[in-house]
């Protein structure tokens, strides 16, 4: 019943499309040179490394070794200065493109010895993880040098009060410094987590072979450090069939994103001309093709459109990673593409929010009338803690003062002393007192408090975080 | 406080990167232009469609409507043969390119007059509506190609019988067809939903301007008409601020990514050594680096892996969405490059799984090979049910005959009668009838089974799903 | 090597735990009657069903049916009064339960014949086919309702001008109205998307048995009219392997939910103190264990984060039914609980958005007080449209206009003639009556505007969209 | 215009089904207490050491510390022992239900004093905080003994040999505990991300009140080594809207379950008749309703599919946390009931896989058959390679030799040497050697690799993995 397995349709009732040996939609659907090239670097470096170890196990002489590595030196040149030449539809991955181009830059038959005992299942994954760790070392200095300028402006600013909000709804008041430093706090935490990450993808799977393992028994400790990896991963079929490094940094980068959604949101909402609690730079914003008056806070709100997508990210890689049995499948190839995305999309993010940082302005005359003495309800509650009344009754007492000035149309600081004692006899003259912004936000000197002196204690402990210690 | 707006750090303390009023990485953060310029066609024939409704606002004559027409026609021909000319950081997105070279073709004059009471947010609805819609019927002709090989070969096809499964596990003999249908029912599902989906995108968004509608009594029927729109959406607020019919047809393609990715994963199994019931057309296949004996089905483990990518694109999508307050919000420039790509990975897999299925060869002696008498237990179970046994009852007798056969280590077809009548004296001797593939498979005659009967039932029904009856 | 497969771990140098035959983890792990069971009366009248038209194949006496029938109408009193006993351990599912209990009811000899060419797998099918199409009904009744309370006040309000936003800046006037009609606009569409998928939920299983068909020749149409399923499904196969109504319902959902979670996120922005557009009842907001003044609206928080716990539930159902092969597989059993409380959260949610929108205060002074004159812009430069000069130029124009009055720091109607003219002459005297808000929405009278006519217009359509005319 | 804000729509034209101020939908939407009772034994851990903080701050006397300390063991007490009374509609969460209480059991006078300071929002972070550190102690604990087998395994069954699959195509023999211990390594590499995940878990955020700080000067750090956290949230902000320790949990435990899923998968594939590697305990299958004959591995299906659950709960929370602005919103609730579905559902899926791996039956002599003599079409061209010959070529070579086989219809261990020779001159008698599956494996003795003593190494690291050691 078997039809030859020839040209795809020849002699088919349902063919059509598809009259010779070829697809080229399947070429173009299989085919990552495209996008895998970006690894051109990477992919020298692991085959020189692996030929210097190739000359220990004898496959390889000195002479043929010396002979690799120029050439590869060579290809690597060529593709700096943009002359290496893709043969479309025969080089088919970046592994194939090097060493099609090796044989012809230094012969078949040393060329030929390169790939002894190697797989491109190795190949790939020892590209990829230096190329992310690169990544990596990027990203940290970006996330570095935004929690410095967010330390540094927290400091500097540190006197202004806005209106803290739950539910956005008015709580309490803070210091702007404060709100800095939560997400100096949430940034300062997905540093730490970048560092881990770096570690786990900084491993090498070279010398695992297709599966099984290197028959010749090649020293895969001396590649990895040749290589700056930090160990060597020890299974071979999990070496090829992991990509948990992957995922691992777009679960991170999505977190990450998550943070500067939020933050984004934050000021988006602070920009707008109810708010009016910071203006962006112009370098930020952009105008509308129709309305003469708008200034609209594009950089943001790209910011948090692309957490959706750098989520999306790793939810697909997750959903084709869970999928497959075990070993390398051809489904991996799909963690390429969206890495290479997602690194991109992260640290422009965290450019542009540094830019966004760098360059706002802040109104605190807008914030200071966004107070409303209602916020120091819960002041006024513990104002009658300290004289020893218990807290659940004066939360309820504070209450009906919120009730009465509610009633009476007024600002809570605007009801007289007389008012106040009609709500309780215990509220003494000194209870004015309360109605006081600045002293509100000093009463919170606890540890992580937005008083002056616990706000800076915060900028310690990022600056401490940004250096590596926890 | 408020330091003046410029340069964006002029003076400040955290400034550095930014010398000047550009931030380079922001404009190429914001501009579509790289991506959305795929609409150009389509952002032309709105505008022509916009214009010539406007000759009867009055908002132009028809001598400069002509011109408008004359000038955006030959822009279309520049994009045609390539000669367009993109302004890097000038040409922020398709709209204002076409807009700009408009003025530079025709003047000043008459292309200034061209917006007039539109906006980018209804503009770019509309492009991408358009677009969609091109696209829709191309995937909806893709499928239907699919459907006809599936149909095709299950006519063809029908004598064979294969094991059925469950669980992985040989359950019932089934006919090989009836597996391709099982496929070809859930694609005239997809089919179906598509149709739908495609009523929703197919609706004009074109005079909604930015938000609140157009000032100028534009006939915004006429323009739809023009454009091939079913219908005019119709909220202004809700037309620039709708990416539904984005995530609608990416929530399409991921189902129907599901759906590939499912025939592939049986397929991969049936190429497996230990199945070996089918054989991949080498175009579909392709080999080791290192394993010369290898062919691998790369083209099925490819369809496998995009549906995560798929998947994470709607899923990316659907998080940007969530996160927004009403009407446009520049987070929605976000669903174009998904899109895009998204469109044509499902364009693709279509093709290459058309492909795949054209040019399968099968082993029919293989499946038979893997047909075992104890998937007739069931049948053994009917015989009695057939004789009056409750089915429950019958049920048990079968499960002592199949472990009856497990313990003398033999096919269950080969015990002998009198060892059948040992388990249960209602056995007759017309019961070594039972053990006959293609007698089970004619059994299953009631609608939707796997007899011959059934099955080319099920053929006539696809293709009354192709026809467009329900 | 293969040890004897009896108690889990006897002799095993790993064991341990095990140390019977059975695993109480792995009892609880496979059950599903702690949930499923809520199919009950879908069970047992899929089962009446069932057994009716076995009567005609001759499975069944008439007698024997209508003592299964009787049983199973004893059993189904049970579980509605609640004296329905589970049976820990042993009633794994609901159909074993049930089929245990008619049993113990009629007798094994006739209960016995009840599965006869059945399968729980086409069962469960039917059962959650059957429970679903009914929750849809409801849903779509919330739906309704929710859209009729929409509508309502759109026409009772009609006359409240607001500010529109883009980029949650001030863009151009609106009418409250308008901004109610986006959402009935997105509902409206997702009523239209449910009825589609109800009629693809709506299809029927039955006979379908394990996956190979019925061998007893069942009338299936029959079955299905029985029970009011519209048509049959077609591929056996397809039948038990398919949660694509589960999956579609959800993605349904998720849709659904992003609507709410943006209508809440609006009316969350409109509350806060800044805002002051709105007012929740009571009844739909909260108060603060630790701040006397606030009131949170905590139904909005919930609509909006609910969305993500729906989404999530449709996220995950696909990846378990992306990663199976063909048939049914066991991970096919993780649909059921993400679909129960899925319906349950989606209607529950429409049901507090009903009250919330039902019970809502509006503020229109406060709407009307951040209405802003830089808001008419716009329609500064269209009122030099209507003068000739090419929107482009009025753009700019307009833009001056904005600039003078920031650096006069006057709003924009309070400049002078004079100074409007020194930036354009083509100005005239009735420039000035740009500056009325009514006159802006007004102006706005194409369709889907928000002038009054096309506001009334919209409402009318979301009606005929509730009477199911599209 | 605001209407007055009582009974929800009392006088409102679209009112309904609201005829009172309470929504009895809206009571259950919003309260916690039905999931978050779990937590009691934490919330009262949580108020004891706060409370006993607070004697230091001079809003406790010890006298009333102790009274506290009385009621909140008692309350304990009668949750243990199931008498605790939950107040429906009153106790709308565990934080008030507790309080409710201590106030009847010691009186409202000191009860009252207990919130002083502190709000739900770092109550309930606290609460949870504690809940998952000792969850997350179990659950390392379940991977450290489903390692320990794994391991334990591996040393016992090393000498069984089996096919390798790339592409689930044979590719090269390896042995049976090198496909164990490939998966050793990924769960060892989840052991390692667990313990730094616990670490960002045991934060304090105790002390930080709704979002400002604790005004009382409480000692954090007291009250935090009295619950033994490690260390304290450095931002009261960030303490209260940070729900990264559950994102991050649940992106752990999803990646956990991704490995699961991968290993479930190969076991059910190994499981099918065609493969027959594998034969699971009774304790880990089911049988079926119809097929007498079948059993199936509902275990493995159900770990692969909840894997699909885990991932949806925790891309639903990311989505919810994503969508909101800054510090504590009502949206964070939906991050309780997936995280303590997510636990239960990691820990019991654990629990599952060791009962598997401890009871599952191998079958040795089924691998063994499954190697075919093609599998070591490498290990040919390696013996080439052994003779200088270049790898790329010895690749052709082998490749032939395959070719020559399949015509030839012979294994290829059955050509004649004669026939090894007319491929290439260069085969030497002791080819023949190379058809040997032990020789294979044990050639792979580099790192990682399949020999016998690499294999006796990877095994040595996961026991380090185990003690901590990197």
């Amino acid at each position: 019943m078997a039809s030859s397995n020839g040209a795809p349709t020849a002699g088919k009732l349902w063919g059509g499309r598809f009259t010779g040996g070829q697809d080229p939609i399947m070429t173009q659907y299989n085919e990552s040179i495209y996008f895998d090239r970006k690894f051109y670097s990477q992919d020298i470096r692991g085959s020189i490394a692996y030929a210097r170890a190739n000359t220990k196990t004898g496959i390889l002489t000195s002479a043929e070794f010396a002979e690799i590595e120029r050439g590869l030196q060579q290809i690597h040149q060529e593709w700096e200065s943009g002359s290496f030449h893709i043969h479309p539809g025969v080089d088919e991955d970046i592994h194939t493109a090097n060493e099609r181009r090796l044989a012809e830059v230094i012969g078949k038959d040393i060329a030929g010895k390169l790939h002894t005992g190697r797989s491109r299942n190795d190949q790939v994954a020892t590209d990829m993880r230096l190329w992310l760790r690169e990544q990596i070392e990027q990203l940290e200095r970006y996330l570095v040098d935004f929690l410095k300028v967010i330390t540094a402006r927290a400091e500097k600013e540190i006197e202004h009060v806005m209106p803290g909000y739950t539910h956005l709804q008015r709580a309490q008041p803070i210091r702007w410094s404060h709100w800095m430093l939560m997400y100096g706090s949430f940034f300062a935490s997905d540093l730490q987590r970048l560092r881990e990450v770096k570690a786990r993808v900084n491993r090498s799977p070279l010398g695992a072979g297709a599966l099984a393992g290197n028959p010749f028994n090649i020293d895969r400790d001396a590649v990895a450090e040749e290589l700056g990896f930090e160990s060597v991963l020890m299974n071979s079929m999990a070496a090829v069939a992991d990509r948990d490094f992957v995922v691992e940094t777009m679960q991170w980068g999505s977190m990450l994103m998550t943070h500067l959604s939020r933050w984004a949101e934050d000021l988006i909402i602070y920009s707008s001309g109810e708010f009016s609690f910071v203006r962006l730079a112009d370098a930020y914003s952009t105008g509308s093709s129709i309305m003469p008056q708008k200034k609209n806070p594009d950089s943001l709100e790209l910011l948090r459109g692309k957490a959706g997508r750098a989520f999306g990210q790793m939810a697909g890689l997750m959903m084709s990673v869970k999928g497959i049995p075990s070993t390398y499948n051809k489904d991996l190839q799909e963690s390429v593409e969206p890495l290479l995305d997602h690194v991109k999309t992260v640290g422009d993010s965290l450019q542009i929010a540094t830019g966004v940082i760098s360059t706002l302005d802040i109104l605190p005359e807008n914030m200071h009338k966004s107070l409303t003495p209602d916020m120091l309800a819960t002041d006024l509650a513990e104002y009658l803690v300290r004289k020893g009344v218990p807290f659940r009754e004066t939360h309820h007492i504070s209450g009906r003062v919120v009730a009465l000035a509610e009633k009476e149309k007024k600002p809570m600081d605007q009801l007289s002393f007389a008012q106040l004692q009609g709500v309780d006899k215990r509220f003494d003259e000194d209870v004015l007192a309360v109605f006081d912004y600045q002293k509100s936000v000093e009463m919170r000197s606890a540890k992580g408090g937005t008083s002056r002196s616990a706000v800076m204690e915060q900028i310690e402990a990022v600056k401490k975080a940004l250096a590596g210690e926890k």
